[in-house]
């Protein structure tokens, strides 16, 4: 499954908070065996997540946002996407109940604002939000998926975590080791690494990283993956591959 | 000025790495009185890179790009840049003076790898890397430009830092302050948010971030910034809307 990932936000286009979400989300997908293919990140504007949306609808099966879910005037995520994919919204009785089910034993009032939240894309399907209010919204639309999650990483988590499963891949697999070569400068290792992603990349991906360009103190991550239809192949080429790179770079203590 | 970010590299686009380069470049941009227009991840892949380049370029004076400046075989991003703008590649030699000055002293050979670190875009302008070997690259082109700066942190933000000051917005300021109001929900702050952005849009700008949805430990960090001609006067309007908001939602001791 192709998969691109949108972050909405000012707060993160800004670089004023981290986006830690699109790590979890990329992490989490590559592990279940997805590719990721590209990453946005737009302002609380519907022209701007409406172009991220149209973008990655031409090339993803799965297009994942994060933020705008929440009961503020700048929370304009389904509304961009209703409009994008001309859609209407309409109130939904499962999202609304979710919300009763959220709010009604905390004493909190379902006014005007909050009970946005409920107001999704036609035929849209509001997934439980376990530690907040907005619930995630999965939506379908000819054949491509489109999930928005809410912003705070607590509940993004949630509520990737409760559906997982669905995006898992079940005709690839991935397996991915590291290992850090200390006193190995990156320009050392490309000449093999060249040679073995000409012999091997089609079913091997190798990756170097420096650690620190700092005089002597540097050194290599080497990162390894494989995607294949078995597991246990992958992981055996992988660890094939990593012992080629040991043997040739690695000092003693490896 | 208008400013877009390129992340460039698989390691950040499957989440392997978190994109903490992006939150700086974009954090600094903003308090140097930018706008961030969009952020991109992609892949090492010159189509990927080009097609990112391509939209950027359609709506920012600045585009930044960090990783794929290294000497390994995926390290595509001078070669895609140049293929993109229609510039030839060239043996910069102020570029390979650069790192003659940073690898002779450590004794790291000069290898063909390494030497690919010089090969730059016609016209373009090293800069010097401080702390590692591949240099930053400054191109301009049709009146934009092209910052490309190294993927490893250290490294990023010191070519960065020393280049700053031809980045800053002499025409415009930015101001910013937060204020956490613990016990409120950001649907209590939602409607004076919006009346007041109504009122004030064009020159402030407020966010609320809910920073717990679990019970009764919710919060709202509030985050109210300007642009302005003046900085006294964005910190001023800023100052004054913050308190209408502390007077309204504060507990007695903020």
């Amino acid at each position: 499954m192709e998969i691109s990932i949108i972050s909405i936000g000012n707060e993160v286009l800004k670089g004023h908070t981290s986006n830690s979400n699109y790590t979890f989300i990329a992490r989490q997908s590559t592990l279940m065996g997805n590719h990721v293919r590209r990453g946005y990140t737009v302002s609380d504007d519907p022209a701007e997540i409406s172009w991220a949306l149209g973008d990655a609808l031409s090339h993803s099966d799965l297009i994942i946002t994060t933020g705008g879910l929440g009961p503020t005037y700048d929370d304009m995520t389904l509304e961009s996407i209703a409009g994008a994919l001309n859609l209407s919204l309409e109130n939904n009785s499962d999202a609304m109940e979710m919300l009763r089910k959220r709010m009604l034993p905390r004493n909190i009032p379902l006014t005007q604002e909050r009970m946005k939240m409920a107001v999704l894309p036609k035929g849209s399907e509001p997934v439980f939000n376990p530690v907040g209010s907005a619930p995630g919204v999965l939506i379908t639309h000819n054949g491509r998926q489109i999930l928005c999650l809410p912003g705070v990483p607590q509940e993004m988590e949630a509520i990737f975590n409760s559906i997982r499963e669905r995006f898992q891949n079940s005709d690839l697999h991935y397996y991915e080791e590291s290992l850090e070569f200390p006193g190995i400068m990156e320009g050392e290792m490309a000449p093999l690494i060249k040679e073995e992603m000409k012999k091997l990349g089609d079913r091997l991906y190798i990756k170097s990283h420096p650690l620190s360009g700092s005089g002597s103190g540097y050194s290599v991550m080497l990162e390894i993956s494989s995607y294949n239809e078995d597991y246990s192949e992958a992981r055996k080429l992988v660890k094939e591959e990593l012992e080629l790179f040991r043997k040739t770079f690695g000092k003693k203590d490896q």
